[in-house]
């Protein structure tokens, strides 16, 4: 099974309701929108992303000979059901926010419009892409803020949750103004700029620390960047000015060194000293472990140059997961409420707008009905029409400048990473429809038991 | 690219110490431990998982032509790298815990002794697989003492991080105890139980809550669990019992319902309430909605008969990752040990060693130098000799049975998630190692600047 590609990654009911919708004419158009609920603890903004893996699961999504018959040994599948996935493509549209928007709770950032059992089939892996790339992007943002202009690179394929998580996170951050990733994979497959240094191990087979950043450097001279804190990280800075100095005749620079514990504050302290009375000024300070927002805004001021954030970023350890939903807003051209307590839903097709001040800082966001009308920019744009995608893919890089503009253009306090509560306001036409669709569901209580 | 299938799903720097590794003869044995330092917040246990994964990438792990090529226009890398990766296999030995075998910091999980080319490649990938897998199972293990016997289904696709996540989600739970999952493509992979009730859309398609239940019954009537806190839970349970009556006379049986929102005891004792005095004991109530340990120890009184968990399993939520290592603890047979502050490792190949009370609860463990004698039962198992597998891969109910032996046996403060710590001794043979070795780093420095 070709894990990330193969469209019976979905929940059961998916398929029970699809089997029902066939069975009772349910095939009218719906319209499902995704949005987050409310933001984690700590949490400002989110930024969006995943949208480019939605779109190009939405085109490809097919169930093979092989995919069908492996539904049919499980034994529950109606004929009718397993005939209609064989011959399924999506043939809906999709509006969404550009990755790399900023956005808040309420505001929806990706609508399907679709004949039910597509739009239906489709939510599982579409939230499942689109949540975990904005997840990231949105951790990312806060890192990139935090470290105020030096670079980060993603270090944390081996504690992202699983493969594929590795990679998006790799991509995710990427847009969000990360400099770069370890992942060999992610580089390839996107190509973002892969950087790495060395691991603890390398040091160690040696039986001599200086011996060991001497092979390392004769072998990859390139971008080199030496790992200092394996037993003495004071000791391990001298051993590099000196050899530093030995192999800048021979035309091999040390670019850097690298720092992975202890107080990194005071030893990036101590280490630039020791560089800059050796007159080695260029050899820069990468740190690493256990990074994230916190630890880069109180390591503003030390003398680090770059930094390497892992598990905090790969799986955003504060807030793995959003409180997401993707929910009907409109079946056979009638809106629909959900009014689960807790989570109910505004209901039909919506638009979201947002104005700026002069200067271009974000200055508020307005939900409205699709066919309101409202000042300022329209965030959600067409995606894919009919099964086709509209205009061609934004290049990563194009979005990562898009994703730069927008962190540029987040109030103050945002920017800051303060508590901030960014004015969302929801339009009257948006209130009314809800106000009147309860009105009809009460109503729809008298009649039957 | 077949992402959870590449050799290029590892870090760069995996690449560079290779090429430095092969330019400078440093091909001879190493030996690598996989290990979690220390527990997270709220954890007194850990549950191994993952190994099968692990062992099914060692076995099959190879550079394609494809990906050769890929690598090299890259650019920096050498024809010596690329030839060796070419023709790499994994020809190792490998040891581990059984996967579902609880453990505790400091024990060793899995040890590679291989070539040091090879150890060091296997690293990123043999983390992101054993450590995502356990994170989940450990997690999944305390749901399952927290609910105290009533079965947990896996909810959590969509919030995984990407489709790997949601996979081997699925399959860590069901070793931990669950007893199933919603996810298709993992029952189909693994033979995983699947099952799945409906959504809110299905209901709000419909302009009558009752005709959606109807028909719902109608089409999929098998294991049949009807979703009732769309608009006003009360009465759609009354929708259900009188539904209930009127199909058991076509011989359609109402199997639950399921409450997704609100006070879920509140509302569980309520419904409860409605099916007994329509004469409807057999009906079953499923909840869900963002539950985790605390959510299901305070339900344990309600009237609810199972409980479908999501984001704060495939997530693992409170606690996304763990803060394991591989470490080199061996290279041509001497003892390696590292001390950055605050992550010195125990030097050696290792064993853990754990005793029981006559009861068979586990009393305490010891970790060992390999060849120290100790009583008890040696946790670490040859899994894999020269790169190929000892025994056939146990099956996953072996593995499950396996598991709920092991929490059966754990402490009872254990079972009960409270806190507590369990005793893991660090034998006199290591520490007079890790000694030794110290002394002799120390003495190294006098020589060299």
């Amino acid at each position: 099974m070709d894990i990330d590609r193969t469209p019976l990654l979905t929940d059961l009911y998916q398929l029970n309701m699809l089997a029902a919708y066939l069975d009772h004419g349910l095939t009218d158009v719906a319209v499902f929108e995704l949005f987050v609920r409310k933001l984690p603890e700590r949490r400002g903004f989110l930024m969006a992303a995943g949208l480019e893996q939605a779109l190009s699961y939405l085109e490809t999504c097919a169930f093979s000979e092989a995919d069908v018959a492996a539904l049919r040994r499980l034994g529950s599948f109606p004929d009718r059901l397993l005939d209609y996935l064989l011959g399924l493509r999506f043939t809906g549209d999709v509006d969404a926010l550009p990755e790399g928007t900023v956005f808040f709770p309420d505001e929806p950032i990706l609508r399907v419009i679709a004949p039910l059992p597509q739009a239906q089939l489709v939510e599982t892996r579409l939230i499942n892409l689109v949540h975990f790339e904005t997840v990231i992007a949105s951790k990312a943002a806060r890192q990139v803020l935090a470290a105020n202009g030096k670079p980060l690179i993603d270090f944390g394929l081996r504690r992202a949750h699983g493969a594929e998580a590795g990679i998006l996170a790799a991509r995710a951050s990427y847009i969000a103004g990360f400099a770069g990733t370890a992942t060999l994979a992610a580089g390839i497959e996107f190509g973002i700029p892969v950087k790495g240094t060395m691991a603890h191990s390398f040091i160690q087979v040696h039986d001599d620390e200086a011996a060991a950043f001497e092979n390392f450097a004769r072998s990859r001279p390139r971008d080199l960047v030496l790992l200092i804190d394996t037993y003495d990280t004071e000791r391990a800075a001298r051993r590099v000015a000196e050899l530093a100095h030995r192999l800048a005749g021979e035309g091999i620079a040390v670019s850097g060194v690298r720092i992975d514990s202890g107080d990194l504050a005071e030893t990036a302290l101590t280490v630039r000293r020791i560089f800059d009375d050796a007159g080695l000024p260029k050899i820069a300070i990468v740190a690493s472990g256990g990074l994230a927002e916190d630890q880069l805004l109180a390591l503003r001021d030390a003398p680090i140059d770059s930094f390497g954030v892992g598990t905090s970023l790969t799986t955003s350890s504060d807030a793995p997961a959003l409180d997401c939903a993707y929910k009907l807003q409109e079946y056979a051209g009638i809106a629909r409420r959900k009014r689960s307590q807790g989570k109910a839903t505004w209901p039909g097709r919506k638009q979201v707008w947002r104005t700026h001040h002069r200067d271009g800082e974000f200055a508020g966001d307005a939900v409205t009905l699709e066919d309101e009308r409202h000042e300022g920019e329209a965030l959600l744009r067409p995606a894919m029409r009919a099964g086709c995608r509209v205009g061609r893919p934004a290049s990563l890089e194009a979005i990562r400048l898009h994703a730069h503009d927008q962190l540029v253009r987040l109030p103050a306090s945002l920017r800051r990473l303060e508590p901030f509560v960014y004015p969302v306001e929801i339009s009257e036409g948006l209130r009314n429809l809800a106000a009147e669709l309860d009105r009809k569901e009460r109503a729809s209580a008298v009649p039957r038991p």
